[in-house]
């Protein structure tokens, strides 16, 4: 997307990355290969899982990385970049490899979604973007899809354009909405870049140009007999409204043989679809469709169907559009190992904080499922070159409280990620928008309901194979006396 | 900003604007002018005002609004728009009037932010643009003001590009920032777009890339002995970091005359940076700053200052840059008048919540200010060519209790907004960013502190006047007597 839109990002990055590749320049630090992996600590509304998502915009950035003339100039009147790194950055591409998981995929706190390995500077300078594009889109993906399954199979539109963070907040969320199973967007733009389907009708301005609601309604009918979804609360939702609606439905649709719909935006949409559903039913309009569209998420939208609401679709805008009432996905972008003269060595994070420990080296997933039910059992993070054999048994045991050991059996296995990038070409075949919202569906289809309750989910398994908790158990302690001898 | 990034944005607007658009020039309304006012309901966070921002990129958009030959066959193809409906489009432009207040402005709820006068057609597809522009850039200057404020003359610097909604919302976000006064930003790209200036030093990768802490502070002292900010909790904050900056202190800046500083970027930062300042002073560097940066936002800083902390700067992250306990500004975009054949006639939406009630009619809106203080005193919204006579008492009154009135005596009145556009045509010169960061922190001078306390702030008084008052419940009884005869 981003190169459909014609803008270069490669000077979106945190302005340490470029001072410390200088460093790396100058110091003869270039050769070094990093390994860097994308991860986060914690699902956006303590969610039993998250929904990943941005890895097209990903390739469409790596794909473009490059500083122009301007961008040198830039940096040149800066005074601090030696001016050889400043001729190096005016061939500068991205050299790397990538691994990641596709777009759509369930994932857990702790795993290695991306893992980048590439010269050290390369490695850094695409920090920002990589975070800035798993973060936004991979909330958005996993609120939406929070959303969509509250629904419980009822279409869910994506109307939160005019409270997105900016255009591009718009325009990919709305995909991303997508992929994680909205029916569609308010936002054309999304519609003509990407393919999601724009939907809508009225805006109350709609109804109070007209000398009465009556007229809006009817000239609206008229002008689109296939698709009107009157808004009926601009001045009193079933004292005006909805008898005008129904009087419209009766003039203008039914000759034709077509039916319309309602849409009801303000009050209580609980009891308001109830009484509006009683009055169309009455009236002969039992075809006619009822959508709401205000402040729902997936607590509300749980809590009036509970109720008896009588809702066929749903408009959800700001609540989505910002994951508002948690509105970030914590990724962060971790060294992991260097490798020097084809010597790979591991690194840690040690931290105060005892969750920010990183897992050192360079390492992979898996997923297991159950050979009678598919769904899966749980994750395993291994050593990247670790292999499972599905004969045998195979015991996983908790990273923290040892003990806790699980024994696997009659089980497949998956590796969870994709090569993306080798030697900074792009190998990996993107599925088109509608194989990515399939997928997404699929992977939410694999867990058991336990891991998709909104409040107090079961915590699904993500253990670390022998091998990388020796590893990290090994330099943890080697560290420490380092610090502490 | 958004010229400068070539992108064209016309097409991101909701898809029931473009069938409205439609709709009234099939049935011969695009001759009816629309006055639009956006305004907001209640301020993030409980605030007691807002900052305005995004006037520039209104500015922008609105002079590059086209629809090209892609955008008119991607519409085609829906089947849905007239063909002289499309037709028409080739050749679209903005030909309107806006009236708007500058960017860094204080406002208040229910405020015309914003009034549109233009043909309907024009007013209604400008819609989702004006508002994801303007809810998105006032909510990081209303958020980014209140943490500037809790740091008490601090530096703030803005570092949450890797956690916004997307590319547009760091880079914006960036700008909005540093309007409402912080000091700088991490992301480079809204330096060289906009001049907002990029800081930051280094990261943990850089520390983890050495051998051993004390080779890469060493290291990165001497490549940057004039911004050697040291992070100082890869290993071990008061065991590990801070010993290894002071000896590089030591050995590499204090033989330069430089002097250098640490980050704190986890653990208790209270409780840190009181024992890193006794180590830094107690070896003779009581010139090196202290920054912070973990998980902050305006109420952690109130309370580490209260509690002593020794910070120099702060770096604000996610909490910063998503209004992370507040993402959503609420601007809305509501039809207040039509006019035709020279006739107005105001327009006024009901709804089942009494505060969604909008005020019709063509109006603006002043501020008092206090002759001898020179503090804001109240502001009134009025008719658009409503004159207050500064040589006399003005009587205001609360718009709900009419009998809560305040005498107003020795004051000056301020119209608030400007004329933006003229017939289509910018007539506004834009300060530059520096004027607008100024204007900001003089119109939060003007506020007495009773307004910008974070919790439970005193409530500004914004009134209607007597003449809009008027026409409002005016309009209100004749609107109930037509749907409830």
């Amino acid at each position: 997307m981003f190169q459909r839109s014609e803008e270069n990002l490669s000077m979106l990055f945190d302005f340490y990355e470029m001072t410390m590749a200088n460093g790396y320049f100058v110091h003869g630090l270039d050769d070094v290969v990093g390994y860097f992996d994308v991860f986060y600590r914690k699902n956006p509304d303590n969610a039993g899982f998250s929904i990943f998502c941005g890895l097209e915009s990903i390739i469409d950035y790596l794909k473009n990385l490059h500083f122009d003339a301007d961008d040198i100039a830039f940096l040149r009147q800066k005074g601090i970049f030696s001016k050889d790194f400043l001729h190096y950055l005016e061939t500068f591409r991205f050299t790397g490899d990538v691994w990641a998981v596709p777009d759509g995929s369930v994932v857990f706190p702790g795993e290695p979604l991306i893992t980048v390995r590439a010269p050290i500077i390369e490695a850094s300078l695409i920090e920002t973007m990589l975070l800035l594009i798993v973060n936004h889109q991979s909330l958005i993906a996993t609120k939406a899809g929070r959303i969509v399954r509250a629904a419980q199979g009822r279409p869910v539109m994506e109307f939160g354009s005019r409270r997105a963070h900016g255009a591009d907040a718009a325009n990919l969320g709305a995909q991303a909405a997508y992929i994680a199973g909205c029916l569609g967007t308010a936002d054309t733009l999304a519609d003509e870049r990407f393919g999601v389907p724009a939907l809508g009708t009225m805006a109350h301005s709609w109804v109070q140009l007209f000398p009465s609601e009556y007229e809006a309604f009817k000239t609206y009918a008229e002008t689109y007999p296939n698709n009107a979804t009157l808004l009926v609360d601009t001045y009193d939702t079933l004292t005006s409204g909805v008898p005008n609606a129904i009087r419209v439905f009766d003039e203008v649709l039914t000759p034709l043989g077509q039916h319309g719909g309602i849409r009801l935006d303000s009050g209580d949409i609980a009891y308001l679809s109830k009484k509006a559903r009683i009055m169309l039913d009455e009236s002969g309009h039992a075809d006619a469709t009822i959508t709401a569209s205000n402040s729902l998420d997936e607590y509300r939208i749980r809590d009036i169907l509970e109720q008896g609401a009588k809702i066929d679709n749903f408009g959800v805008g700001e609540n989505l559009i910002t994951s508002k009432s948690s509105p970030v996905f914590g990724g962060v972008y971790k060294l992991v190992g260097v490798e020097r003269n084809g010597e790979f060595k591991p690194r840690i994070k040690i931290s105060e904080n005892v969750e920010k420990i990183t897992t050192p080296g360079f390492k992979t997933f898996y997923r297991f499922y159950d050979n009678e039910t598919h769904k899966a059992l749980a994750d395993l993070i291994t050593m990247h070159d670790e292999v499972i054999d599905e004969s045998k048994p195979y015991e996983i045991f908790h990273p923290t409280y040892t003990w806790k050991r699980t024994r696997l059996e009659h089980y497949t296995v998956r590796p969870m990620r994709v090569k993306v990038f080798e030697g900074g070409t792009c190998i990996y075949t993107l599925p088109d928008l509608k194989e990515r919202r399939a997928y997404c569906s699929q992977e939410t289809e694999s867990l058991w309901d336990e891991y998709k309750r909104f409040d107090n989910p079961h915590e699904y398994k993500v253990d670390l194979s022998l091998a990388v908790w020796n590893m990290k158990h090994d330099l943890l302690a080697q560290t420490e006396q380092q610090i502490r001898p």
